[in-house]
């Protein structure tokens, strides 16, 4: 359910921020390139997209051995191509608010910027040019066009789970952190270079791919203490590692379970917290007034619907 | 608690809609074939399965080198015995129904479908014919016969928890999907194909595996900035796929927590689920009778206490 | 806290089933071997355990060839002893109780006859010796002598989440065995057995240890098709493998939040739900009764301490 | 929140139960150690957490033989020198307290203790000189520093979550060391030394890899026999370790729901906490004033709405 009319203010609230020029061509093509409510905009903005998954694409089939001694030099091309276009557009955007500096400073102009780089700085550190992958940040404009914005909503509660759990998440890394560094450091004492713990910083990376239950294999313990100490470590890590989930899921669990039914009010007797079928006060018996559900992604709580 | 009049309930909607022919063998038939009422009708499907069973076990075997060399030749013979013996069923289904197309285009009847086609399309495409084990699907059935209703709403219990995360999910996976791509592509670049990161998209099948702590360990990160990534990636990592084991949890908790609170029903009207602490109906608005907690466990639930 | 008078309650009830002898010597030894409370008993249960840890230690050393081949004899003497030991043991307790039959198809009357049985068959066939490790289910008495009995509830409750969930884990272990058989079909079509999947039966193998995130790496896709299929899998299996922890997170959380603050009752207008620290009645302002907690091991739900 | 208040508390508490001197150089010496008001104070802790941080760092880049072979002496001479400033820091400390005995049984007095003690040890045995990483415990002291109290209030959380749990996480790793135990010999018997299971201690070993869902690969099931158990092993492994999290998570989405839901204070008595339907204060009896809640759609909002 997603609210148009909730688009149209986001984009007003842009057009205030970034300053719409008022007349002329500028005008013209800021409608075009930053708002997507013409049919003009609509086709600029999907032909975006449209760009961005090529590029990547190139970019991905561009790595592959077989397929670049076959096409390295269209891709070369096909690349330089998308980058010019992505500039080109970058430029455009630039020239067309009022002030270009707040774009080019918001968190949209930033990956619009970091995507067209890694092509032009290539020139000189060839490695650089597969970075072009993070064009694909780009593709959070997706949610724009084609209005998902409720996923925006969900998307919050995630990021407030998140949130929320900041703290707690910090207090575990850092346990994690110490667990790591002492674990590392026992680790390569007991088992030492010969068996492949080779330092302690690689002994670090051998603690956190155990204690996340990860696994590769590539380092394992030989002697039989190192894997006594792993079994206790894993056992150990593995409460430790829980934090996470249990930490998420009590956020999101708080988040869901807080959700208020309704904010419905009896108006003989004031009691609040009515459901949303409910259709006489549970305290007075008087009569409701009619559901008004104005939240329309959360109808009524998950089990009830709009009485009639 | 499977509950036989909500069985009968349910074939006689599926006799409605796929309509039952009221008279001669067609009616005959498809009481034993679509219903479990009767001894036929019982014996038929126990027939059902056993065959399902054997014939994907038939499949399963037949992969093994060392039994194909020895019961090769018997085992195709029973793979088209099965085959002919479906393909049977499936015709004698689609002839005593009066709406075939309504049962064809059915879940059972697409089901039943896919579940002959492979054996056929072997003859022209040798590979296929392993894909007979999609038969396995047709065991749903199996809760039919055993009366195992009540195992649907526990499932529908896990479906809908799903069905509600859905929007959260598509976000972590949009996220996760992001990740894995920007990783992949930095650890082709800081690896590369000398370490066995051989293209992108090899490297996002690496970073998927990793990001979900399965690491198989068949590519691993051999330079020292590889490792530090791969341990910063996998904190990071085991942060956000705690969100599905959260998210499903949650909604979960939500589904259980929220468990209607009371079986109080209006005298006057009829309606349950009343909350443990309304005094009047909220349907019909006359007064409630008293409320009497019998189930002291779950004593006045977790927002209401017995009124007075 | 555990609880001197429930663990004599326990004893009687048991003493009633196995039928207690009442005078003799029958009498005696049934108080040394079946209770705890006097000196000898609790000696006796003391020098149980610590014989069956000695003779679980004695059967795990002898299966490291290092000390096998120096102490060999020293340990088959000792375990032939402490089989004897336990089967005079078994026998005693068959002797001193009225109703053996029930005392030999109780629990703990199997868990001691099988921890007394591989030494025994292991003369016949040599390889069930090492199976003597059943015996150290026999220490689940250690939560009889160290008057643990606090720990049984834990367990209970545990238990308990477990068995609300079991529907929702069958129909969860259906779900997964259905797509191991035709993931692992499928795998064994695309990889083949010149990848390493070698039949249905162990690519089924490999698409548990892949679903569970568990990931061996004894086999991996090596065609980019396959790895794409287990991308997707690992993605998607993620997802369902988040429901055990979810079920049990769920029931348990909803065990911990039911469990009632108090069930303490204004003794003026019965309101009901006072917290432990409470003083006055929440509604009616009406002092309360003093708080007595009788379950010393919830004491007042988790925030709250017994009133003054 | 950090609160300044709180801190200058806890400094108060601590000068009363280490016993602050009253006069001469001492005192000004306690100042500048034990407390973090004044601006030398300040220093000095911020000189310290430095100090720990680089000695750690020395020991870790000590570790990689390529480092050790260019800067070895300068790195054993840094180490020396971080060892005698901690030395002389520690020697401090106990003389500018009145009651040294209690700082060196304090928590931080131990961990400042353990953190110099392996290099004078590594005189002796020089394998425990990598054991000074422990130093990286005093970087707790950073909370005190950085004003970061309210991470320990979560960090508390996630304590007492822990505690709350512990009884649960017993009865686990209870169940999970038998199963250890029995898995381990049961795979030792399917397997054997053969195939990489060449005792039960190291099969012991791999079965904690396997059920925790780590999977290394160093050892892996080569019979079907093998593989079938394993299989079965990681399904109801999996089951079983979602207890952790469930627990985890069951204990802090808990926490998280219980929080109070109002901060009403009794203007009488001037008891906090009241729920938010309470009409007379629990602890004195006196009327409350009316419950206004502010803020809708988190109602009583995660840490309390201001009564009016």
């Amino acid at each position: 359910m997603p609210d148009p009319r909730r688009r149209q203010h986001q984009e007003a609230v842009t057009r205030q921020r970034l300053g719409q020029p008022e007349t002329g061509w500028r005008q013209r093509w800021y409608t075009i390139i930053f708002e997507a409510d013409t049919r003009e905009g609509r086709t600029f903005d999907l032909a975006l997209l449209v760009a961005i998954v090529a590029s990547v694409m190139v970019v991905m089939l561009d790595s592959m051995a077989a397929v670049n001694q076959r096409l390295g030099t269209a891709f070369t091309v096909l690349e330089w191509s998308f980058t010019l276009l992505f500039t080109t557009e970058y430029v455009m955007r630039i020239l067309v608010v009022r002030r270009p500096l707040r774009y080019a400073l918001s968190f949209y102009g930033i990956i619009d910027f970091i995507s067209i780089m890694p092509t032009w700085l290539a020139v000189f550190l060839p490695e650089l040019h597969f970075l072009i992958d993070v064009r694909l940040l780009r593709l959070l404009r997706v949610f724009r066009i084609l209005k998902l914005t409720v996923y925006f909503e969900e998307a919050e509660i995630l990021y407030r789970a998140l949130l929320n759990s900041r703290r707690k998440i910090f207090v575990f890394l850092g346990a994690v952190f110490i667990i790591t560094v002492i674990l590392g450091t026992v680790m390569y004492v007991v088992e030492g270079p010969e068996h492949g713990f080779r330092s302690i910083p690689l002994s670090m990376y051998w603690a956190v791919v155990t204690l996340t239950t990860t696994g590769f294999g590539d380092m394992v313990p030989k002697t039989a203490l190192g894997q006594f100490i792993t079994s206790l470590t894993i056992l150990l890590g593995y409460g430790i590692i829980a934090f996470p989930t249990g930490i998420v899921g009590a956020e999101l669990a708080a988040s869901i379970l807080k959700r208020p039914l309704t904010t419905r009010t009896c108006t003989h007797c004031l009691t609040e917290g009515h459901e949303a079928d409910s259709m006489y006060c549970k305290h007075c018996g008087s009569p409701l007034p009619e559901y008004q559900n104005d939240r329309p992604e959360v109808p009524g709580g998950r089990d009830g619907t709009p009485a009639p």
